[in-house]
């Protein structure tokens, strides 16, 4: 039996009994066959490389529940609900069967909750590994794009971008301390343990914004939505040029978690550049018509959805930050220095 | 702008008009909207990795297509109509930010003319090419699955297998002797012009089975099928495993195309074993009930359709290869010692 044939039968050993009855063919045969309602399709794909989206050193466990919180993210941030994926895994030889094996494990542990359904993929030989899925949803609501910004809307974000590659860095730092045999777990005097376990998290493990993704496309709730991949500059910038205004970001409602505040300092940066263009995050940036503003925060107050308003959209085009001395570009920060030093710090 | 920005504008810009109107949301958004007919999606993943299935100076538009052309391969495996696809690109960055877009290119000369929509898909940067395109499709009856075949069915394959690998072969002499300065185009001493452009375009273009696996199940003429992708030997001995059967391939009956027993013989070997094991020839191979067997054949010869009858079904399992001698164990070829040589062969 060649390998792949022997890592499918393994894979079905681990698949979730089907109680959905959604994959009507599954791995195995020349493709899936998904039984579905009528309707649109939503579909997304995302590839993660070793060495430049993931670090060599990580378990493939994690890169694969990684890559399908990655691939989540982009249906909440189109309101949709994801129903099944493919994966792809391309890996060296070296790594041996168990790999992918392990990337399909950490996928899955994403996916069952959810009750998505894993339908098929592939497997290749590579030099480094790659690992691919490509995700599929339904609407039960008009879709969330980019382009419905429209000057007078507020702008919210969920949660706390900027800790993820904070958290990169702080993963890179410990690493090097490992390779030098320090404690498994050096301490960085002034970061607690459990801000750095926050950071670190953040990075390998982010939380894909589903729930508020589907409440906010079923609700009417927002004119335009993207998920936080490559900093909240860039994907404000996204959502500007789509619609075709100006998105205005207020410095000081742009939320800094205290952990994120407290290893900025340490490493002599200002934590507004990790949020403004650290990528990873995999919040929901999205805009709500004026009057929809209030009802939105109380109702997310009720839920306990964690968002906030951050700024306002006007007529114009870009993204900037603005605070007491002005505005200041902040669309192509991932052009700017710090991006590229953070570019190649990913590499 | 950044790189993925600028290349979803320029990939706008070489897309066809959209007359399907399929692809509501097409790519720039964090996730494509494809409006479809009700009933199951059929889904397909292949990704070709450079070095492993593809040769690092093949021009990015010839990958292209040819990885749409397995996956289009997989559907038509399946009696799948094919209707939209996700393509990921993962380059080096010194490939230049036309790499992706030629393979684009390449991908959709593919789909085009069987209007097949590109929907979506991924950038990635990576120290190696790797092209990954996921396919869908709907049908129009019943799939084709590997699981049907009976004994007293007959075998039945389409064109010329074993081509692909000797083309291969032949695309790493020339470019051994292109390396060394020789003329563009050697010759081969006893191999024509014609064999040689009938051998490489095997390996670099081949050519899915879409009509005929659409009619397959259309007219209910097959009890299984796949497509041969890893040679003869092994996917006839994944029909036996998932039916529960034997395949018997009668050596007398398999073609041997004119081109391929020339070269085989000019190397030294035989050309069965490339057929058996060579794999990449997207063929199908399927299998027919023996009342439907001629009805086939006459079908085939008027619609112009290069089948033939290759071999039978009996009670037993695994796929094997009779001759006057007797029989001999062909689903492991994967494993022996050429199939081992032939993945060398790739790297």
């Amino acid at each position: 039996m060649k390998a792949e044939d022997r890592f499918v039968e393994r894979l079905r050993a681990v698949l979730p009994g089907g109680t959905s009855g959604r994959v009507r063919i599954g791995p195995g045969d020349d493709a899936a066959v998904i039984e579905r309602p009528a309707g649109p399709v939503v579909a997304t794909t995302d590839m993660c490389v070793e060495g430049v989206d993931f670090l060599p050193e990580e378990d493939p466990y994690g890169v694969g529940r990684r890559t399908m919180a990655v691939n989540l993210s982009d249906l909440a941030a189109m309101g949709a609900k994801p129903e099944w994926f493919l994966l792809a895994v391309a890996f060296p030889r070296s790594r041996g069967e168990d790999f992918p094996l392990a990337v399909a494990r950490g996928a899955l542990s994403r996916a069952d909750p959810l009750k998505v359904d894993l339908a098929g993929g592939d497997l290749s030989e590579a030099p480094v590994a790659v690992i691919e899925i490509s995700l599929f949803g339904s609407l039960q609501a008009a879709p969330l794009t980019r382009s419905g910004a429209r000057p007078g809307d507020a702008i919210f974000l969920s949660g706390w971008p900027g800790r993820a590659a904070a958290g990169l860095r702080l993963a890179r730092r410990l690493s090097v301390f490992a390779s030098r045999g320090s404690a498994p777990t050096p301490r960085f005097v002034g970061l607690s343990p459990n801000d750095q376990r926050e950071l670190l998290a953040a990075y390998r493990d982010p939380e894909p914004r589903v729930t508020l993704g589907t409440w906010l496309a079923e609700k009417h709730l927002a004119t335009a939505a993207i998920d936080v991949s490559d900093g909240l500059g860039l994907d404000a910038g996204r959502i500007a040029r789509a619609s075709g205004v100006r998105l205005v970001l207020e410095r000081e409602n742009v939320p800094v978690h205290p952990s994120l505040a407290t290893f900025a300092d340490l490493e002599g940066l200002d934590a507004i550049d990790w949020i403004l263009s650290g990528g990873d995050d995999y919040e929901l940036l999205f805009t709500v018509s004026s009057g929809t503003s209030e009802l939105l925060t109380e109702a997310a107050a009720k839920t306990g959805v964690d968002v906030r308003r951050i700024g306002r959209v006007e007529a114009g085009d870009g993204a900037v930050l603005r605070d007491r001395h002005g505005d200041r570009d902040v669309s192509e920060m991932g052009h700017d220095h710090l991006e590229s030093g953070a570019a190649e710090e990913r590499r």
